[in-house]
């Protein structure tokens, strides 16, 4: 079966740490022996990842450093980390198959995705990037870079930027033709780095796109029979944190829309995940959340939640 | 032809510039624009580059933040330049090509290089990287991160790293399968991704490899008729600064090994590229050494510095 895996932020590096080399590794090294287990079974990835807390890391770095370094835009910030995790997640997964003596070896490309210049998103930046501060300092950060901040929920300020749709991957000829060969292809961390077309020339944006929305149209691009966004629970939940909670093992998307609508999923956790698993499902797909811990049985339908037509 | 492109650090940020993106895609768009030419006339592209400045660049950020952000090794960060560079000459020489209604497409991969962990060169670290100190402030970061500083020519200290020779590249088999399916790769930034190979399993060190011998691997390994290392400078120099300096338009694999021995070209800049072409012209191809602004001028063998057999 061709699966397209998007992998959560902290599957590449544990909430609360430090975000050490080591630290990732280790990380990753679980990661990849259950994902090793997949291309094991027979099947052919195509592997996505999240990049917030190393983008937020090099965000820090940046502004440190600013009155020596020019500081980079936030499209040239996701490319950065395209490079870290695309070495890092290739290397362990490489290195997981060649311990399984398995032929198919692991690559990452750099990834643009084309967004829509004119969304809304970029008039109302909503998504949170890089470190938090007490007012004052965000107010001195927002005059010297233009920046804009919005208070979180924790009173602390953080700098938002737009968070367009993903329209098309601009990579995705050749990346089709990698996976047909036969190779397991890192692609579009991050959610990829955004760009625009503008008579026929591509620009980069100061924007982030969510990796699972750009997973959705991943899964289309290289014809995924399914798309597994892998996570920590194990399960969709409904009713989180009321008498009535209760775990699915599976949802129509028909229910999935109308708990969307209802706003069931957080916009910044499961939302996004519900949302490209229900387009890809109405594009013809099969799609599943579930724990990267149980992947081989989220694959074969015996854990997390799938989503049926 | 197939023709392997080395591009100079300089091509992608120009020396004493301040390191903007905008200064960078400004250097981008007029690299992009001579390496076009090469497509609109038939021919197929590989192209590597240099990551010097940007490294720099990455190193000095990553240690303004030391206290909060755990800075990361070599390996990761030739990693990052990879993604950011990787990105940045793409997308320039992409919009080139669109720009001419060609329909050839770019594409960069994040690529690891497998290097010999006994090479001397680790115990005998050289090659400067990042910013300079004087000596107590270089003495202080030496003793925090156990990093090895040496003295340069003008009286400051920089720390230096082993720089071993390049002997596979670890997305061979993928690389080639996209140059025969008529994309144009940039491939192996900055010499590509140190590596070591232990019991079948890869793992990074703290290095960074001659992005021109690595050009000269990529140039084997893709089946390159043509190696072009293209720099600032138009010809090849002997004598330099001397009375009988001369620009040589052609030299014998003889040659150049002669004046190799002799010290006749710098360690660090037009030693590693006759290198380069040396072994890419024994190993049956061809090799020039010229202008980046002469690009089809030096294939066509109109310019630049030949190396004959």
């Amino acid at each position: 079966m061709r699966v397209v895996v998007a992998l959560g932020g902290n599957a590449l590096s544990p909430p609360g740490g430090t975000g050490t080399v080591e630290e990732m590794r280790e990380s990753l090294t679980t990661a990849a022996a259950a994902l090793a287990s997949l291309v094991e079974d027979g099947h052919s990835l195509v592997l996505t990842h999240g990049n917030g807390p190393q983008v937020g890391r090099l965000l820090l770095q940046q502004e440190r450093a600013a009155s020596d370094v020019p500081p980079m835009p936030m499209d040239v910030c996701g490319a950065l980390s395209q490079g870290q995790l695309g070495y890092l997640v290739a290397q362990a997964l490489d290195n997981a198959l060649r311990h399984r003596r398995l032929p198919a070896r692991v690559l990452s490309l750099v990834t643009q995705v084309v967004v829509d210049g004119r969304s809304p998103a970029f008039r109302r930046p909503s998504k949170p990037v890089g470190p938090s501060y007490e007012l004052p300092e965000a107010q001195a950060i927002a005059q010297a870079s233009g920046h804009v901040f919005a208070v979180q929920p924790d009173g602390r300020w953080r700098r938002v930027v737009a968070s367009p749709k993903p329209l098309r991957i601009v990579e995705e000829a050749p990346l089709r033709a990698l996976v047909d060969a036969g190779h397991v292809v890192v692609a579009a961390g991050g959610g990829g780095v955004p760009v625009v077309e503008h008579r026929g020339q591509l620009h980069g944006v100061e924007a982030v796109v969510d990796k699972d929305r750009t997973a959705g149209l991943l899964a289309v691009a290289v014809g995924a029979d399914l798309l597994m966004v892998l996570t920590e629970v194990s399960r969709v939940q409904v009713g989180y944190g009321t008498a009535e909670a209760r775990s699915l093992s599976s949802l129509t998307v028909a229910e999935a829309s109308a708990w969307l609508k209802a706003g069931e999923f957080p916009e910044g956790s499961m939302g996004p995940k519900i949302e490209a698993c229900v387009g890809f499902v109405r594009a013809g797909g099969a799609a599943a959340i579930g724990a990267l811990s149980e992947a081989a049985a989220v694959l074969a339908g015996d854990a997390g939640t799938r989503l049926l037509p």
